[in-house]
């Protein structure tokens, strides 16, 4: 079955949106009143089904608190919200995603610091402890899990290691890790961990979402000078009344309803996983085959999306390439490292590895369109 | 045919989310990727679309830009991103919507005042254009054009008049009335305007959109203390790249893409209109036959929504009257007055004067299975 006789979508090898299953767009054709009770039930549905991802018997002390919007939204609503006005904020910054958080902080008037490293090697744990030990007046750590810029992905386990017994709070931006790789809020000491709809959990986008201690939570009204964003608001009017303070997305909820549904059924994270891991070395294989070279070292890459250098051969246009290829229904997705040329090729969404060397098979015969010659191996 | 065999959706008299027609959400069985070509394209097209609806030779100096989130998203950012920071703003307020502005400016360390009158009344022009006389240093001025509070229709262009002759800036939120009720910018001097997808536009919720002169949007880089609603920031990626800057809601977007092309095949706004016009005239004479009282006099009723009292029999329960409807998939709407206690029916949305009588008649069901006789003429 090609991308076409799929779903008239092309095939989306990006860090999303992403290609999602049909049923998963199914869920939209039907209008839901967004005060009336069937949809109260769906939103209660989805908050239990997410936290049970990462808190499996919901014994750790979370609320999810879902947030219209992009991912970015619900980052700067817990950002804006959970942390007080006055507290010194740390984010760990190795690709343009932690970058964009420090960015925000420092737009919304908060004191902000960062430690920056190398955008193709992950956040040292034991640089973070040192910094910690000399900056005591940092009270929220910010650490992005996988850098959607490289792929590279961050030591979850040993930073909130770190964060924890240096008595500090620790807040994640887990937004393309989220469902694709294993996170556990009962071993790993988070206190805030924020995602969205439409990457690894394989919804639609229109939606984020915060998974908060509870303690954070009550502690944090009047925290937000935003109105839209503000998270203790909105969580607030969860619990009262089930229902969002403002119009929420209704048929994008539905369909993260039932995308939930479909990871279950696939076996939950660990089958995904294994899933994207799969994608992901055939990917690999296929690129080195090519004669492309990855941006980032085989050991620091998450199985998410993968960064290669742009050839250099002059011969290769990469505005041609990608438009040679969406040409064929095979859409990829331009670079956002700040030092090098690349470009990026994700394995996630309702993609098999059959469809990376539809892939693989159409960029060999692009590159050989292009005249471009990279001394890959047949 | 029955709202079951249409759709598997209840029919909705509320404020949105509404009835969709099926092609709006057959849009959505198409996934696309953010910055690809094709998207960039539905993208321009739909930004164009909607500035024809009110500036139809595009000669007013306006630009339309999209904002993901609720429609209070997208009046947050307008607000704080084309207010300069230490311009007074003045909020006329006669229901929740225009509260809810005032507060959000409160929230976000604005300087606010506001004029509080009837909720149950159109503003009045004159009373505005006496306050800006003794208020010289008020530079921007906030209406609600239509209160979903109750229904009532400002009068957007006296107030414009008013407005524009005491040398202010104008804000409009259009939320309920854009689509429905013509509005023209080169009759009607307003500076920003600001609805959403799922009112009036009969699309699916998930964007809002500000319309705005050229001048403020060129001046108000800087002005927005929030990055996510930074609307300079919005209006400079799409225009430098036809992209927005962070994920969009891409479903939603090809939805409100179709539904405007079933707008002008309606045969416009005016079509529009007179389609709701009809619908709101069979609910006003089936409401009077079955006894209820409206709120507002019929001289400052939209055809949008309408308010009524619920009636003092005590027989009558209003969760009991709602659930009853909602278990036939009529779904009406709860009260936002802050002074009296009512009940409110939308005639919007992918809705017909079969519809309400539908819902007319289950109304006349209902009544008797509760035993409420409001002495309404059979």
């Amino acid at each position: 079955m090609t991308q076409k006789q799929r779903s008239h979508s092309k095939l989306l090898f990006t860090p999303g949106p992403l290609n999602t299953q049909r049923a998963v767009r199914d869920a939209m054709l039907v209008d839901m009143g967004s005060r009336d009770e069937v949809f109260i039930k769906v939103v209660a549905q989805v908050r239990a089904k997410l936290l049970k991802l990462v808190d499996k018997e919901n014994s750790a002390g979370f609320s999810v608190v879902p947030m219209q919007g992009s991912g970015t939204f619900a980052v700067e609503s817990a950002i804006s919200s959970l942390i007080p006005k006055h507290a010194k904020i740390l984010v760990l910054i190795n690709g343009a995603y932690g970058e964009r958080i420090f960015t925000m902080a420092q737009k919304m008037g908060r004191e902000v610091a960062a430690i920056r490293s190398s955008e193709t090697a992950p956040i040292s744990a034991e640089g973070l402890r040192q910094y910690l030990n000399t900056c005591p007046e940092v009270e929220f750590v910010v650490l992005v899990h996988c850098e959607t810029t490289t792929g590279v992905i961050n030591p979850l386990e040993e930073v909130a290691k770190v964060v924890s017994e240096a008595g500090r709070s620790l807040v994640v931006d887990a937004m393309s890790s989220f469902g694709g790789v294993e996170i556990d809020l009962n071993q790993c000491p988070v206190d805030v961990l924020i995602a969205s709809s439409n990457k690894c959990l394989e919804g639609v986008p229109g939606l984020g979402f915060v998974i908060a201690k509870l303690d954070l939570l009550e502690r944090s009204k009047g925290n937000c000078a935003s109105m839209s964003l503000d998270l203790h608001d909105q969580w607030n009017g969860l619990e009262m009344a089930g229902q969002f303070r403002f119009t929420p997305p209704t048929h994008a909820i539905l369909a993260l309803n039932a995308a939930l549904d479909l990871l279950e059924n696939e076996g939950g994270v660990t089958a995904r996983n294994l899933r994207y891991r799969a994608n992901h070395k055939v990917l690999m294989a296929g690129m080195k085959s090519l004669g492309f070279k990855p941006v980032v070292a085989a050991k620091f890459q998450s199985p998410i999306i993968s960064t290669f250098y742009i050839p250099e051969d002059p011969k290769f246009d990469f505005n041609e390439f990608y438009q040679l290829l969406a040409d064929q229904g095979l859409v990829i997705y331009p670079g956002k490292l700040s030092l090098t040329e690349c470009f990026r090729v994700g394995s996630i969404g309702d993609l098999r590895s059959v469809d990376l060397e539809i892939l693989l098979e159409a960029m060999g015969c692009v590159l050989k369109s292009m005249g471009v010659a990279l001394g890959g191996k047949k």
